[in-house]
């Protein structure tokens, strides 16, 4: 996928933005409305699909998880899917999916920025016994992402990294 | 899928079992964890993608979203996801993908017991300007979903009914 394709689909958006953040931006990320498209879902999970290299897919709800299932689905790799916090419900689990010990599991994110999403996702997995340190995201916004990951051990790839989109 | 292919593939469970409403049951469908492996979600799918009759699939997280997403894929109709309840962030939508007022919607769920949930769901997609006359799901557990449905407008398909795996 070229930086036009990203464009097109709308993954990424020029203007002003403000982010929930609060601070402003001129461009925008939407991962999970582009991927509401199938033909835009299908193109992004090809590009993943193509860099997994374990034979587990795993991720946090919700935003990973259209990119989960499409990689699991093109793959036939079964996948994993972490909740985003304890529920109120103490007798829910916080894993879906079957974590086999010692397995190493392909990490999976539409955007990642500081990384901690990803290491907080990566740590329930290593907590439940899988071996994370390999993890794919759409779009790397390469605001420290990379390195915090590397320091805890994981390597990020990334489909485009931002600065091939501006 | 014939009912052996529901026990093969551990989407019901036979046993003594202790529901999260604190009721005992003989036995437990989890829909959720059979559909981890991707031929599983894929021959649930296909049973699904049989029974949409609309241009748009829809349906509530978290339980939902693998069953949309690979209808999604293997129909090339694009998605709608509704969020569980409104979160801290009062900026986060609660509708993701595009509802056109108008369109009609093939709204979609794992398993209906009694029907609140999927009737909430509907009322979100009303709320957004969507048509709701028409809802799919993997099992119907036949606990008075398809009768508050049918009250409400919708028609309730399963791939199986309780009764038919029991």
């Amino acid at each position: 996928m070229d930086r036009e394709m990203f464009i097109e689909k709308g993954i990424i958006k020029f203007g002003d933005f403000t982010l929930t953040s609060g601070k402003k931006s001129n461009y925008y990320i939407d991962i999970k409305e582009a991927c509401t498209y199938p033909e835009t879902l299908s193109e992004i999970c090809d590009e993943l699909a193509k860099k997994t290299i374990y034979n587990t897919v795993a991720g946090m709800e919700l935003g990973a998880v259209p990119l989960i299932v499409g990689v699991s689905l093109k793959t036939n790799k079964p996948y994993i899917i972490i909740r985003k916090e304890e529920r109120e419900h103490g007798t829910k689990k916080r894993v879906i999916g079957n974590i086999i010990v010692g397995n190493k599991v392909d990490l999976i994110e539409d955007v990642v920025t500081t990384g901690n999403s990803l290491l907080k996702t990566a740590v329930v997995l290593r907590n439940s016994g899988a071996i994370v340190d390999h993890a794919l995201c759409v779009v790397d916004r390469e605001n420290g992402g990379s390195e915090l990951l590397k320091e805890n051990g994981i390597k990020l790839e990334s489909v485009k990294k931002v600065s091939e989109l501006l």
